[in-house]
């Protein structure tokens, strides 16, 4: 398949690849920017999976959608597995031709493995793909990353323990446009219910968001399927609403110039920091300054007199 | 007073005060390092300048020494306010010769006041101030910044309300080595008492600090003056097994390094950004990318170009 193909060069850390990768994007540019980006985020055992293949199978079966799944790890770093790691964690969507699973890239930083899902995105899209879901794991920085890459963040949480509240971080919540209770199913219907109630109180305390749209809390059941009909109508009232006061649009041309100047920065940091110049003058300061020999503000100044070559 | 006028050069944006600025600063580096750094945070209202004040008084009028009072006040820059612009709020040291006290600076990026506080702190200890409190509103982005400035983190409470835990942030308490309850007097001794409790039990639910320091919780009154002797002992408990286990050295040692690679890493922006090509062509690429014309790792690569000049 082409698409994986393009995306393993977009992955590969080997520069003639990247430099290959860089021209595919390139020319991938135009085709570009056509599906709905959707944020996934909770709590490992959340079930984010499980939830994206139930409404997923629905979307490529009963509207026609063509859905990829794409997930950013940060833990992958450590364990060098993956969320969507073991495929079969999706089975049906594994094997429906109107779904694409990708797994995330293990082993490289934050910041890296943001900026090719970012890319791997946009080829997806190029190939026609309409719906993205995005998919993190719970852990702060990665939901940054996710969130200036998406039109709607959607938040999974547990019912019951009731102090759920504390077991997300606060500033999680607060991005998110959609939180779905999941595995209401059971006995856990009522504590569910529960949780919606006390979820709804809670976002109604953050201060009203930019894109005009207030935040709605559902409970569903990605063994029952129930509740799902509503997370998806929701979510195309969401695309409505956003794209008619124009946010979508605006929204994406921030997150593309945030982007940009993180890029920027990045690679302005690493030329400057592997100048061989810079990292021999770099050891002997450092040393000076832990030693205090050498005020800080001087030393970065000699320093910086570095990158005009002076 | 000498010690006023040089921090007045630090303070100052003109580029011949910087320059003398950071010559004194220099002659200054072999007579720093001396003093117990304490950083003291908490929300508006919990009562900072009259805890320093109750405490500060004891330190100058017992224990023989001279103490600076330090402030960041990232909120000044909305209100051209200062958390110490008001001197009056601690009347007694305001007058006593012994101890020194300086309002932020207004207007100014957090950076930039941090970086100021820091060479001030310099001067300070040059001086022969032997205690610097720093003191800085609990917002989240300072607590940090006076975090990687200080040796001791002190963390100033209210009793009651019980809801504490969730109006100071989860990380903010995680660094702090000292909380104290303070307003433990009249009717809130009893309430004092139970937030005590409850934050010495959250306390422990953190991980051990690298310091081999275990956080303490007291209760302490700035009118009354109950619990500054416990709060003083403790950190003095504090500097004792910090100094003998040799953390306090390790723990500036890193902070010198993190600072010095955060000021080189804003200098470096800073010169890359003013580049007048750098601005001419961003102005273009920024157009493109934000279109959608040209892929954001192709941008940032055209421009990186420029740091050397091609």
């Amino acid at each position: 398949m082409l698409l994986g193909q393009a995306i393993t060069l977009v992955e590969s850390r080997r520069a003639e690849h990247q430099a290959l990768a860089q021209g595919i994007v390139e020319a991938c540019m135009p085709h570009t920017g056509r599906s709905l980006r959707i944020g996934v985020t909770g709590s490992p055992g959340v079930g984010k999976s499980s939830f994206i293949e139930m409404l997923g199978i629905r979307l490529t079966n009963e509207f026609g959608h063509k859905l990829a799944v794409l997930a950013i790890d940060p833990s992958s770093r450590v364990t060098r597995g993956s969320i969507l790691g073991d495929k079969t964690r999706m089975e049906k969507l594994a094997i429906d031709p109107h779904a694409f699973i990708r797994p995330s890239p293990a082993g490289t930083s934050l910041g890296g493995v943001a900026a090719r899902t970012r890319e791997t995105m946009l080829l997806c899209e190029a190939a026609g793909f309409d719906i993205v879901f995005i998919e993190t794991v719970g852990v702060g920085q990665s939901e940054v990353a996710v969130h200036g890459m998406v039109d709607l963040f959607l938040l999974l949480l547990l019912p019951g323990a009731g102090d759920e509240l504390q077991g997300i971080k606060r500033g999680i919540v607060e991005m998110a446009d959609l939180v779905a209770i999941n595995k209401a199913d059971g006995d856990r219907v009522e504590l569910a219910k529960v949780a919606k109630r006390e979820y709804s109180r809670a976002l109604h305390l953050f201060p009203p968001k930019a894109s005009g749209w207030t935040p709605k809390v559902v409970t569903c059941s990605s063994i029952t399927g129930d509740g799902m009909e509503e997370v998806w109508s929701l979510i195309e009232k969401y695309r409505l609403l956003t794209t008619a006061n124009s946010w979508l649009e605006m929204n994406r041309k921030a997150q593309s110039k945030n982007w940009f100047y993180e890029v920027l920065e990045h690679g302005l940091r690493q030329m400057f920091f592997q100048k061989e110049n810079v990292r021999k003058q770099l050891e002997v300061y450092e040393k000076q300054v832990v030693g205090g020999q050498i005020s800080v503000l001087r030393a970065a100044q000699d320093i910086l007199k570095l990158i005009n070559g002076e």
